[in-house]
């Protein structure tokens, strides 16, 4: 997308070790119009998937979520990164995520309640680097014997492992910024998906 | 709000010492029809207020907020329960809140490049109860010299102290749904605020 290409090259700040900071529009403060944007074109995407439920880890995937849930007008689930005091045991399908930029662990876990054999899911992300928590998300589907259709994601660091751990596995990905490089500083892009 | 409501009568589970549970519709599952009649509703109350920027704190806050932004067509921020890795020392604002539901106190953090003294700000949270969370998104727009204009609450437990305790500082809330009891696991009702 070339408006979210844009606003990185223009506002996204590259620190050490292939960070790159986007919180003055994407993952701190949000620019609604762009994530609107975001969303139709995952919608343009993915629109003949006979999508049933959109899925997505808490925090920063949660906006384009909610606007693509609408756009489908089908239900948001968030994973939690902790087990909520009203989720009994057994009551949840629950799966680890590893982080390698804060080198943690989390547990990721969905109430049952909300994703059954029935769901033709679709899941969004703000970010694909290494892939772990796709591949989280993927696997609570995987549980609950749910279809993954696909996965929308923001900003790809196509350098990292994320995309190809991810196909290797058939699973369709929809980046709409894909960072071939972060490199001495400077952003360079691969042709992002919905542009092919 | 008579659908919201309606949902919580309906869909909402009562546990011991107050608890509702509502994550079938809105903090866990999210039903995206329902989010953005509330996003008008809010919109409407307080679209007179020349707001410049919504305020929440993650998770739960961030549908919600985000749909609001969108209405109003300025920058969503959601204030952060850990310092970023990219947020260096002073570079940020940052309140403590008190959860009497966990018995934790977290600390919350917002850039200092994203509340200003020029910010007229619009507060949007999921719940409020002993007000603490609103209380802490206050003090950080104090910190940073902006002006509060009011909030928006989904669900209020008009039983508990937060309504109260807001109102006592002069801040104009406008929640969409007041439980006035939730005794017995019978939900009883207050009249919301957007229907007066």
């Amino acid at each position: 997308m070339k408006l979210l290409e844009q606003m990185v090259k223009n506002d996204g700040k590259v620190y050490p070790n292939n960070v790159l900071k986007v919180d003055s529009f994407i993952n701190h403060q949000i620019n609604p119009k762009l994530m609107l944007e975001m969303a139709n074109s995952f919608y343009n995407y993915f629109k003949e998937k006979r999508v049933t439920k959109i899925l997505t880890i808490e925090a920063s995937g949660i906006a384009p979520a909610i606007l693509v849930a609408n756009l489908f007008d089908v239900p948001m689930v968030f994973a939690k990164k902790s087990v909520p005091s009203t989720l009994t045991r057994n009551s949840f399908y629950e799966s680890t995520v590893h982080s390698y930029t804060k080198n943690v662990t989390n547990n990721i876990v969905v109430s049952k309640d909300f994703l059954s054999s029935e769901d033709r899911v679709l899941i969004i992300d703000d970010f694909l680097a290494n892939g772990q928590a796709v591949l989280g998300l993927a696997d609570l589907i995987r549980q609950a014997g749910g279809t993954l259709l696909g996965v929308g994601i923001l900003i790809e660091k196509s350098f990292q492992d994320g995309r190809k751990l991810l196909e290797e596995k058939n699973i369709e990905v929809c980046s709409l910024c894909r960072l071939a490089s972060l490199e001495n500083e400077k952003i360079e892009f691969n042709l992002a998906d919905d542009e092919k």
